[in-house]
């Protein structure tokens, strides 16, 4: 393995820590702090839109900064990267997405290891997700085919939109919702509930990939 | 039809969408978590200012990103469109509109179809909704004419804040008027109340698409 | 007059009825809307550093987006203004503003005509002001000086900021001052309290004219 | 002492000013205003931010804007600035963040010399002090490395969800830890708790140094 893939696992790695201790970690926080659901899903998702947009800057230009499986599909569906090479981002963005989590329950003293208890279950729930994943792969493709240098800032902003307009908060993402399994807190998702989120946010990207085929093959008319 | 026309199209339908299943849908996240209107309001304003940047961001470069009746048809009268093709864009607006009230009901499991009772009527709601109008065709316009680029922040953080200081909450937009006239959610409006909320919003635009025209009409001392 | 000197008065007035519009009108509507004056606070902070940031953007190019009789003075002891177009804009900052009260009064069916009864004063406010307005001259001076294309974000985040961080809530601009003694309502300051306010406010602009001028000087080492 | 450092170092001080100024001001409004510990934090955390973005932007040409003994003592490891340099730029931060301290004190009416009584301690804080400093000091040097110009944007964002994120709420400064040393307001921390917090800030900036070392030395790939 170079020394090139190696960093690129590492980006992958580390950005999806960072984004698992500030989704758990911002959770256990607001939900901690106030007795208003609004007042802590403010307190979530307002940072976890802002650590999307500082990783994917920082971490962009070495791996192109996906912390997603769904999303490294696409990209392998593209063929920008390699079967290969999209199995490792894939276990770097699991091992990662578990390092953060129990980073954020080293951080506020809790049980390193733990188990969700909250359902999150249903058609409108799988549907949330197949709504939210679809948006992000559009985020990304779109800002990557138009304005490729506000990528960061629209996946963030995209982010912190859809945790308020999906009924599921928006995971749109298996390595966070596998990650969130392992949480217990106000981010928990239970552990029976995972594969039907991760088989609705791969139907959501996939959609995506094919709508985007053909809805951004327009010549680019307003170039960054 | 050309292939390029129907992307255009698709564009308007998917933008308004989005436009319409955040707006509705983060209206009924935030009403249902919280006792506190402004805590309402902060979770339904700042994902609909966020949405707005990032479709604006994706979709201007294919459509224009107008998502509004009122603002296609201010590029009309400036026959930077043709009638037919502002037709067909008011036309996508309205139907992507619906579908993302729908789409926001499936993902909350409320009843897909609805009527809201909500009143907002009176000439102050009124002169409201002409101001909201007025400063949005003014910051699309404004940005055009100075800032292009910015133009998906401006509009954001423009209906970000017009939600706050306008008493209507500022719809602002006939698409936005008729989707949310059947969803009895927290966004509602009573259909009995839309028409005169519309023609106060094309009064609003109307009447800015003359203001600027004058405005605007310096030299650019600042090109980007 | 020139067409071009109206139209840079028209911005000034324009943009400051904005401005108020959104100052009053945001605190209006959150403070109806809330009992928790924090949560009051955000829904008026955040809309007002919007409209700050959209509204610099679309009018700066026109006549500089001053919008207050402090940063105008710091323009004419600079010389970039002449000291008669300068009158010409604090009369237009402050008819603007006044309008832009009424017409939050009559959006919110109140009183078009009130005058404010909160009691806002005390050597402890008057440096709040000092400080306030002596941040808001650095932000745009060092914004020109070395991010000439981010002053208006830089204003607008600053201001979110300052309304915060100072204890008076931040009015740093004479016409904001005088605007804000004819409401009632959560913005208000008493008539017989504006006076000292606004010498506060020249004092804190006058200052950081001279800083300025030292700590700017350096050659700049990142241009944009 | 030449003309050119003492701007550097008046730069420091300002800007260190003004982020305690925020820091401490926008604790004490937050605090003052709600019963709602996470809607306090809101105030807190946006303002922080939000000057941040506008401190850097201003001052970032003259000085570097580093405002933190840690990212100064990662530029000396990196000889990016002298032994000497630092050292006097260490002095600034901590006299610049005693006097942001004590205007704060002061706008607000309450007495200008206090000591802190809020308990900070245990390694679980220490803990969240490494990580906020390891992800500041990554975000500044991966900033610098691939988007200078947004080091402003990345580091006030960075901050703002790191207040959430991490069980201290992110100090992750040893001038705003001794400056939050003397205030016993929200944001104050008891000052025999000071030392353990700053050796942990320093800690995680020297590993975010090796780490980044490594991580960040692949060509730039996307150039701004």
């Amino acid at each position: 393995m170079t020394s090139q893939i190696m960093r690129k696992l590492a980006a992958e790695w580390v950005g999806t820590a960072f984004l698992l201790g500030t989704i758990v970690g911002s959770g256990i926080m607001a939900d901690a702090l106030s007795d208003d659901v609004a007042v802590t899903l403010l307190g979530h998702s307002i940072p976890t839109g802002a650590i999307l947009f500082v990783m994917i800057s920082l971490l962009g230009p070495i791996s192109g900064a996906h912390f997603n499986p769904a999303v490294t599909m696409v990209f392998a569906l593209r063929r920008d990267i390699s079967i290969i090479l999209a199995l490792g981002y894939v276990g770097a963005q699991i091992a990662g997405g578990i390092v953060g989590v129990f980073i954020a329950h080293a951080m506020f003293e809790l049980p390193i290891l733990q188990i969700a208890t909250t359902v999150r279950t249903g058609s409108a729930q799988w549907l949330a997700e197949i709504v939210a994943t679809f948006g992000l792969v559009l985020t990304i493709l779109g800002g990557l085919r138009y304005r490729p240098s506000a990528v960061p800032a629209l996946v963030g902003f995209y982010i912190t939109a859809a945790i308020w307009f999906t009924a599921s908060t928006s995971l749109a993402n298996p390595a966070v919702t596998l990650a969130r399994a392992i949480t217990d807190t106000f981010t928990g998702i239970r552990p029976l509930d995972a594969p039907a989120f991760i088989i609705a946010q791969l139907v959501g990207a996939a959609l995506c990939f094919i709508v985007a085929r053909w809805l951004l093959s327009e010549p680019n008319k307003h170039p960054e």
